[in-house]
């Protein structure tokens, strides 16, 4: 958060005072594994804070790190090179053996926003790897429609600034397991995903992935990467969002508000009354 | 938009109804030049529509073309290899003489999410090339306050799927002089880039870009890149937004709702009553 003076702009008047901003500075990833040296992946714009989570979790979404493989070493750079404000803008994970796939070759994408940053071709954008999640435990529509006041309420940058997403897991019987906030959706996705990656939390495939904002193809191709069943957002979901859900067997719901949701794939993962 | 039929989640009911949901497909560019052939430079994520303008608006935003300068030619891709549902997710643009500038090495971003796909160096980021916009004209407190409503009257989309975001731009004086539809913040305002780029539309330094969401930092790069004086949101800036368009002499309004507006930088543009 950093602290502005700014200008109100009323009809008939223009008043001084300070205000808070959302912070967001660029964060390089460089990977590296024995016989590898360290290498850009990456520069993502980001909100700091989590930044171990965020490249963890952005290589899971990547396709680099499998469910349950934790990285070797995860720390901030220190090379003479980089000037004092860049030292904690750059991040460099280490391996201990080479990745399953290598960066920027996966079928995953970035952000909603450019999409696919990584992706080769566009065939490769199509073609989860993963098979489908199977129906195994139901969730209460009680508990999604609870999520997003939930995810607000542990946004303390939110209320300072009005401009930041948020993601967060929980578990089908409501409880919260962790919440993250970001400028950009796709990472808040990744600090969660990350955590995990990084063992300071745990969950399976049965939880709620809860978004702050819309539903696209990238948000669902980390909970294909993260293997997490059910997908819950405020805003609604792209249609290649829910091709993707489709195929991957996901849960999807948008526009969760009130005593109310959209369920646009597998509804069969809601319980009935 | 794409039909769907979705269960509407109640806390004692599930409804089955159809729907419409806001269409995502990848879009790939591919440039070429006299002795250069067709290259792919991106696959972005984008909703169908204004195609040709938004890969023109992405060659500006990403410094390939300069203002006012023209592609040679903007097509659709016939390729034998690209099976049907793909040849609309494709475009070729064609450049009379070599680029002022490689793609994929500006200064500039193709997201708020990814940020800076392009950017070969975190020191890459912080450098627009261009000299700051001086003040020339003023615009009045109202005009700005009114342009949010604007933009929302015209985003069929939006009407529709309630999951989509739109760019504008309107002169000094309040007129509109285009507006477009997005999933992709970014893709919005490129594709009214775009449209100047291909001579759809003609506008100066003294214009409005509005856009629906927050203002990241690759929202104030597309402003530059296109010698835009004033950006307006509805939702907020980020911090690194701030800085760049402080330093590019652009005037950055967030929170624009109502008869409010908040100036965060450069606000001599604005008029006092």
């Amino acid at each position: 958060m950093t602290r502005r003076i700014v200008h109100e702009v009323l009809s008939d008047d223009v008043r001084r005072r300070p205000d808070s901003v959302v912070t967001e500075e660029p964060l390089e990833i460089r990977l590296g594994w024995p016989g590898q040296p360290l290498t850009r992946v990456v520069v993502t714009m980001r909100t700091p804070g989590s930044d171990f989570e965020l490249a963890a979790g952005f290589l899971l979404s990547e396709g680099v790190l499998a469910v349950g493989q934790r990285p070797h070493t995860v720390a901030y750079c220190v090379d003479r090179d980089l000037d004092r404000e860049q030292r904690y803008n750059v991040v460099s994970v280490t391996l201990g053996s080479p990745p399953l796939r290598h960066p920027g070759r996966r079928s995953t994408s970035m952000s909603s926003a450019c999409g696919v940053c990584g992706a080769e071709s566009l065939q490769e954008v199509f073609t989860p790897d993963d098979v489908p999640l199977k129906v195994v435990e139901t969730v209460a529509p009680q508990v999604l429609h609870a999520l997003p006041d939930i995810l607000l309420a542990r946004q303390p940058l939110f209320e300072a600034t009005g401009a930041i997403h948020a993601a967060g897991v929980c578990t089908f019987d409501g409880e919260v397991i962790a919440t993250r906030e970001d400028i950009g959706r796709h990472n808040a996705v990744d600090k969660v995903l990350g955590a995990r990656v990084l063992g300071t939390i745990a969950f399976g495939q049965d939880v709620v992935l809860c978004v702050s904002g819309r539903i696209g193809f990238d948000i669902i191709t980390k909970a294909v990467a993260g293997r997490i069943s059910t997908v819950v957002g405020v805003g609604g979901p792209s249609s290649l969002a829910l091709d993707l859900a489709e195929t991957a067997g996901i849960t999807v719901c948008g526009f969760t508000r009130g005593s109310r949701s959209v369920a646009y794939t597998h509804p069969e993962r809601i319980r009935r009354a």
